[in-house]
């Protein structure tokens, strides 16, 4: 189909297309849709509505079927090239997200939903063994209550999603608008996080010192309006669990806040085999509301820092503002100690950054929804019922062991293009089994990760250890592999030039972490942040003996810290 | 401390109280706060801030301690006096949920959220089996997208929360509001069901019949604007799972709707003890946008219905709206066919008035976070150290067979109130270990539900399975009690006037469902609600062969089906 030359905006799907002279109402066509002037592909559409704005032609257009076969679309662009194309490629190829109707707001494939779900389900047994129960709290927060605690309502009244109605009617022209007879007293904000309507809770719950602690946990999905988004990393919806604590002392708060630092450390790097560097907050850096806010810091494979978990320690600002007090064993009333942390879907993002390769995505076995798929090889009708009998059997030996193992029987691909889909979707393992390995009783084994050729072998009772040792190998060398770049890309006692020029380099291999002497200061920090794009992650826990005696690598004065400095998501 | 005659509003708790003259700022007052008019506390009260609203003093307090010592705070108001009543109480008494400080939004506390947990797990696994896979869809809808399916948004469009700004300002007040800046372009709705939005990604992810048949299923909050709210039943948000397909035929759909209703019927049946009657709603109560809607309907105690689950049968309607089309064998281009089914919280209010007493909570078996409770009792020092021992070891016993059981071991609360508060939050099976029992090598067994008395058993080894087996009889014995209910209150062939006077009956036991031949008539059903309250409630599926020559107990027409009729929540 012949194509006028001016690009023109789609309503519905939101990105650019050429009009032709002779489309009209049900015209179908071929269009180039392009996602953040990344991912790129072809829909074979149908034009349902023509409309002008500003004089330039807007078709509202419906997908008939996205064309995903083509090789142009569907490459990954490698990570040298172009590290952020890569990421929205890997996502969009191991099919984990997609863009949503709705600005920001992503919308979770069942393979990404299957990734989150072992996640969140190992994360939620690590919080219930240390005491917290979880419940749920309302979605709303009157307007009122965020301004309760000075310093919360000024992180987060700017980049809040308002409810003010609570009816739609239908206006002259037809069309919906809020109803104004339904407008709300008071405004509700979507929470963005839920510390305000938990203390107003707190303060009913709690009376005695015998209440105490009381720890309180909820999985949920919070709300920040964000500018520029990127898919699970930055996204005006997230889903996420928020712990909120609350203790008779100061100690026992401080512990908690340390205690749940070391519960998302545990997370990061057994479960999702990601190193983290553990440390506090600059106090510029420091959650709304908190006196001091530890966080654990994972390198991505751009040398980006990419902060994996937060937990704070909110001394008793949160219980003055709500007026939470307790009576303690000599029947005075007292204030009450808070904490309170949270880790969200943006470990995903941390995920997929620290593992996958030019291929696409790469996930530790402990969270493949898939760990093994089965890939069955025939020609003839014969050597498909035993390449399949001897899967199916293979299948259940293994499922029988408890690993998450996958038969992809599927008779309209071939082989080739099935060990493509599932290498890009970071199976960690590949069984082959064609119509001689049956003959010959063995099975064709192919890692995801490292150089390994193929390999056969027999198919019997010990395959099924090999492949657990298999998977937890991979597990283990995943992890080992980040750590080392963790570790050989932290650049210490650099001088601030050097970091400047490293951080200006376009090589990713030479961005890394940078650990120096610092004295704290927020102006200086703030300046550093204009010249380099780089903040202070945090001050690492066991970096701080180094201080003694060093001079800030900026200023020249005494050191206080040791800071570690980064660009960062 | 005196008080004034005049009665008065709370504005942060929402309740009446009556206003004493000497009151200032920061006075501390005891204040009595009723909830729905039922529910009643005392709550020891610091003043905050006093003002004027239409010339009536409003006091912001904040609560330092609720009491719920008093007896008569905590007493639960027989069924037989006030069922509404009841149910608030027991809510309360079990701590299942608190209101929370926005309109009609609960806060489920940590028991009501554990047995939530149990249900929503086995259903996520009960759905996962019928090959659903789980995925995550934005909170918000584009407001344009609730118009196009027609009956789709004149069903929600009047009862949602319109999201219109997306930041707040301070205003000259020094008070925050919306930022007129900060205007969205469109509005958004926070999602009162996600059929649109889903519809919306089917059309990018639906190309070819081999995409088909898609089930997707999502877990989510929901937001629904209601005025008179109850707790579980009719909140302004609440959680539910929202499963969405896409077919290639109309049978495939049909099948699919059906499918996943006895599904839900499974999860009433077997995991709540909850029996429930099967069928399809009159055309009048279909949810809006279905051509067919599938329900199981359950009996309260009070005789009144409670939708417990539904699955619609969407022919093409939202595939029509949303442009989904596949391509077929014949390389044709076909409109898909379309389900959706959901089950939310609401099954928690079932579950409390199906079984509950007037004792408080029953919880069945299955989904009792906790099954046993073991409550040591002591006097001497001595005592003490060996009931806790026997005590600690049991439970570690019961533990290892898979048994939910906890230890009361608190020293600030005698037995007579552990039992008191076990009981009140429906604990099936208590367990006593006194210094004789310790002696005699025996321990007490109490069952929450029957007259039985206590009795003693030997604490060893065969214990565990008898403790199985008194749970796996209170399952049964719920369900059976729960189903001889709803037989013996299932009126048949009742004429109209009958069934009007029973409605009408003050005696809860009185009332119940009546299952009558009917001809299919939306005025008359209209006219039925207006004049009884009573609504259809299905058209039970295995009762329509009795309508053969029957006539409609209201018009005397030849009757087109068989009828439930009933009052419903």
């Amino acid at each position: 189909m012949g194509l006028s030359n001016q690009w023109n905006r789609c309503a519905s799907l939101r990105c650019l297309f050429l009009v032709h002279s002779s489309w009209k109402n049900d015209s179908k066509f071929t269009i180039h849709h392009s996602w953040n002037r990344h991912l790129a592909c072809h829909h074979i559409g149908r034009a349902q509505k023509w409309s002008y704005k500003n004089r330039i032609p807007v078709i509202t257009f419906s997908c008939l079927a996205t064309d995903v076969s083509s090789k142009s679309d569907n490459k990954i662009t490698p990570r040298s090239e172009d590290y952020s194309a890569w990421y929205l490629h890997v996502i969009q190829a191991a099919q984990l997200a997609d863009q949503s109707a709705v600005k920001g707001c992503l919308v979770i494939r069942p393979y990404g939903y299957a990734v989150w779900e072992l996640l969140r389900d190992h994360l939620d047994k690590l919080i219930k063994e240390t005491g917290a129960q979880n419940a749920y709290f309302p979605l709303f927060i009157p307007q009122s209550f965020l301004s309760k605690e000075a310093e919360h309502v000024e992180g987060f009244a700017k980049e809040c999603a308002v409810v003010t109605h609570h009816r739609l009617r239908l206006n002259t022209n037809s069309t919906l608008e809020p109803d104004p007879e339904a407008m709300l007293e008071e405004p509700l904000i979507v929470r963005p996080t839920s510390e305000t309507l938990i203390w107003n809770m707190f303060q009913k719950w709690i009376s005695s010192y015998r209440d105490l602690p009381l720890c309180i946990n909820q999985w949920a999905n919070v709300v920040r309006w964000e500018l520029r988004t990127r898919p699970f990393l930055r996204t005006t919806e997230f889903l996420w669990q928020e712990g909120h604590t609350a203790h008779t002392n100061a100690k026992e708060a401080m512990d908690k806040a340390k205690e749940m630092l070391n519960v998302y450390t545990q997370l990061c790097e057994e479960l999702l085999a990601i190193p983290v560097i553990k440390g506090c907050k600059s106090p510029s850096e420091r959650f709304a509301g908190a006196e001091e806010t530890f966080t654990i810091e994972a390198m991505m494979q751009n040398g980006w820092a990419l902060q994996s978990g937060t937990s704070h320690f909110l001394g008793q600002n949160f219980a003055k503002a709500f007026q939470v007090y307790y009576t303690d064993t000599s029947s005075q009333e007292q204030l009450v100690w808070a904490t309170s942390w949270g880790a969200s879907t943006r470990l995903l993002g941390a995920l997929i950054m620290t593992h996958s390769d030019d291929i696409g995505l790469v996930l530790p076995p402990k969270v493949a929804p898939i760990q093994v798929i089965i890939i069955p090889i025939w020609k003839s009708q014969v050597d498909k019922e035993d390449t399949l009998r001897v899967s199916q059997k293979l299948l259940e030996q293994l499922k029988g062991a408890q690993i998450r193992a996958k038969l992809d029987d599927r008779d309209y691909i071939r082989p080739g293009s099935k060990y493509f889909e599932w290498e890009r979707k970071g199976i960690p393992l590949r069984i082959e089994i064609g119509p001689r390995d049956v003959v010959d009783g063995v099975v064709t084994i192919a890692s995801r990760i490292g150089n390994q050729k193929k390999y056969a072998l027999p198919c019997n009772e010990s395959l099924t250890m090999h492949i657990q040792q298999q998977l937890e190998n991979m597990q283990r060398c995943l992890f080992q592999q980040a750590k080392e770049r963790m570790d050989s890309r932290t650049f210490r006692n650099v001088s601030f030039d050097e970091m400047k020029r490293r951080l200006n380099e376009k090589d990713i291999q030479k961005q890394g972490f940078f650990l120096v002497p610092w004295k704290c200061n927020a102006i200086h920090e703030e300046r550093i942040k204009a010249e380099t794009k780089a903040t202070i992650r945090c001050y690492p826990f066991d970096m701080q003996h180094l201080v003694k005696n060093e001079k800030c690598f900026y200023s020249g004065e005494p050191a206080t810290h040791m800071a570690l400095f980064a660009r960062a998501y």
